[in-house]
């Protein structure tokens, strides 16, 4: 089975969400490290909670309404201004140091992203970090008004870029994205940018963690949703060989 | 307008879901706090991602299955005695102490419990606590094979006990039922069981926190979801008088 296209998630994928954290620490120091944790988590809940309710509101709305939720609940104040600053921030996340070379290698086989993100956050994204030059598709769930793992929101590959699901390989850091893509059908590739054991060990005879561990621990293991990914790589170079394999198959 | 039918939310409503915590720190000497934190987050995630995912297991399979998670990723070895021994406390939670006079209190008004346990977990709950010789009705969403906050779950009571959304008084401790509940169009009262002003002293000018703090950091404060509670009390003592201001609307 020959792989004609390699979709990619975007936050926390190709584009490192943690570089947050710098912005977050510089508005409120000391706090950088609690904000971007509970951001996230608040931020993934919400695309869930909106999806399951049937009030979708887009990602923009979302990461600015986890982002109220995480200064209220830690007791911060802030302005408007202190607000933009941070959220600017979603449209000029670093890219992994790994992913435009492994973009390149790839070149050849249709090349996409598939984001929770809105059109406008995902082209601000893109062109920032130059990836606008290689890939042939940023594909939003926008158009389907409804968040991953919703298996509308896959389904959008297919009817943008014209290629089945079987012959997409769908690239994804986020354990509940890797199910989702294999509930609805792709071959998913799952790279595990912290390993489990680096959890245990973080929380062995320790009643004090740091939100970072808390929120690694729910989000690092693959998630026990009788689902597992097609394979599983430790850094996007291993992604080309990946795909060849399945291409031998 | 009357209301004629208070419903409760079960697990962290009307029974301590923390009051799990004994029999895994039994189990787990010294863990017990992670994996119950730990096992909560993903129990409702895996709620909210089978119903997107359109891959619905009942309320045991996603229990028996985050409890799983939790436990691998915190790098604990176990046996299935153990897992049964831990799972069997979820028949027999504890009643927050504040339930039982309230029920009692509105007697006159049906009762009932719309809940995302399973058919057999609920009638176990029920009947270990006696609030089978209380209640009208246990709704499990299980009818629907949906969790909540999904509309259809909501819709149930009207299905089952015959009393119109707007004549229904909810009762929910869980933020995102809250929200989902007035989505639907009931009168919904938010029992507070943490105030966010624990939550901030928690984390003022800390790096390092109790995995319970960060639970509460995510699970305490009403969600940004553009919903608010009709009303919100600080105890089930405070919620006949809350039904009887509706009533005089």
């Amino acid at each position: 089975m020959d792989i004609k296209a390699v979709v990619f998630d975007a936050y926390g994928t190709l584009y490192d969400i943690q570089s947050v954290a710098s912005v977050t620490e510089e508005a409120f120091p000391g706090h950088g490290n609690a904000i971007t944790q509970i951001w996230r988590m608040k931020q993934l809940e919400y695309t869930w909670l909106r999806s399951l309710m049937e009030r979708y509101e887009d990602f923009s709305v979302v990461t600015h309404e986890s982002l109220i939720y995480a200064l209220n609940v830690l007791g911060l104040t802030y302005d408007t201004d202190v607000l933009a600053r941070i959220m600017d921030k979603y449209a000029h996340l670093d890219l992994y140091n790994d992913a435009r070379d492994a973009l390149l290698a790839l070149k050849g086989r249709k090349l996409a992203i598939l984001s929770n993100g809105s059109r406008a956050m995902l082209d601000a994204l893109v062109r920032n970090s130059g990836l606008d030059r290689i890939l042939d598709a940023t594909i939003s769930v926008d158009a389907v008004k409804i968040f991953k793992p919703s298996p509308r929101t896959y389904a959008l590959v297919e009817t943008t870029i014209g290629v089945k699901p079987n012959e997409v390989m769908f690239v994804s850091s986020n354990p509940f994205d890797v199910c989702g893509a294999r509930a609805f059908g792709f071959n998913v590739a799952w790279i595990e940018r912290v390993t489990p054991d680096a959890v245990a060990l973080e929380f062995a005879n320790r009643d004090l963690v740091s939100p970072l561990s808390m929120f690694k621990a729910v989000r690092t293991q693959m998630d026990e949703l009788g689902l597992q990914p097609t394979c599983r790589i430790r850094t996007l170079a291993e992604l080309p060989a990946a795909v060849a394999q399945i291409d031998r198959r």
